[in-house]
């Protein structure tokens, strides 16, 4: 998997992925950036949940989980001296919809974050992952 | 640091940071995707390349480095058997400019490396980070 990342001016770069899809990253105005786009550790936070919402929401769909609304909470924390990195991260996903099983969910999460999920295998290296899970189980 | 992962149909989701930044992640049609957008594990490596990428832009910029382009690329492998993840990653820097000094592209990728990139310390626990850098000074 290659991608390319050309510096665009002040603190922004674009990231430009084999896929074709371009990314815009900034820093903020405290360290030299304008805000414009994603900080770079922030994509690392939302390519974990996109890759783990998107092990869930399959393994889901295969235990025919009637899913009407999907999302995750993903929170890092870095250690406070460097050479810092992320040391502690907690992804609550929060999945509404008709009759959801529990145990369904349960075994997708733990599918995904033991097995499936590339982004949260190679992160889980460094950082303490954690999770919880919270059903809304709507009226038919 | 916050973001939030909204899933939005087939395998498209939406990250959204603390920095208000949203970006579309999604997968092949070989997995059942669209392609409409970024892999997550693609967020991944930009994110790796944007965070070194600031490092040394930042630090060249101390050096009085007049660079013209820059840019990385960023080339990752994933282990072949579940659970995968990345074990092996290599960033090329690609630094064009004015009279630019090895040694100051050196010491601004190894302090990059070695201490503040945030992205690179956490995913160096799990890949085997690998970089090498192109100087291309332009005539006066």
């Amino acid at each position: 998997m290659k991608t390319r990342i050309k510096f665009v001016e002040n603190m922004q770069f674009l990231g430009t992925a084999d896929s074709g899809h371009t990314v815009v990253m900034d820093a903020p105005p405290s360290v030299g950036g304008n805000n414009s786009g994603a900080k770079p550790s922030e994509l690392l936070l939302m390519g974990f949940g996109g890759c783990s919402g998107m092990d869930v929401i399959s393994i889901l769909r295969k235990k025919k989980q009637e899913v009407t609304n999907f999302e995750m909470n993903v929170q890092g924390d870095t250690a406070k001296h460097h050479p810092r990195y992320f040391t502690d991260i907690h992804i609550e996903y929060v999945i509404a919809g008709r009759n959801i099983s529990e145990d369904a969910v349960k075994k997708a999460v733990e599918l995904s974050l033991e097995k499936y999920c590339t982004v949260g295998n190679t992160i889980s290296k460094a950082a303490k992952i954690t999770h919880s899970y919270r059903i809304i189980n709507e009226d038919d």
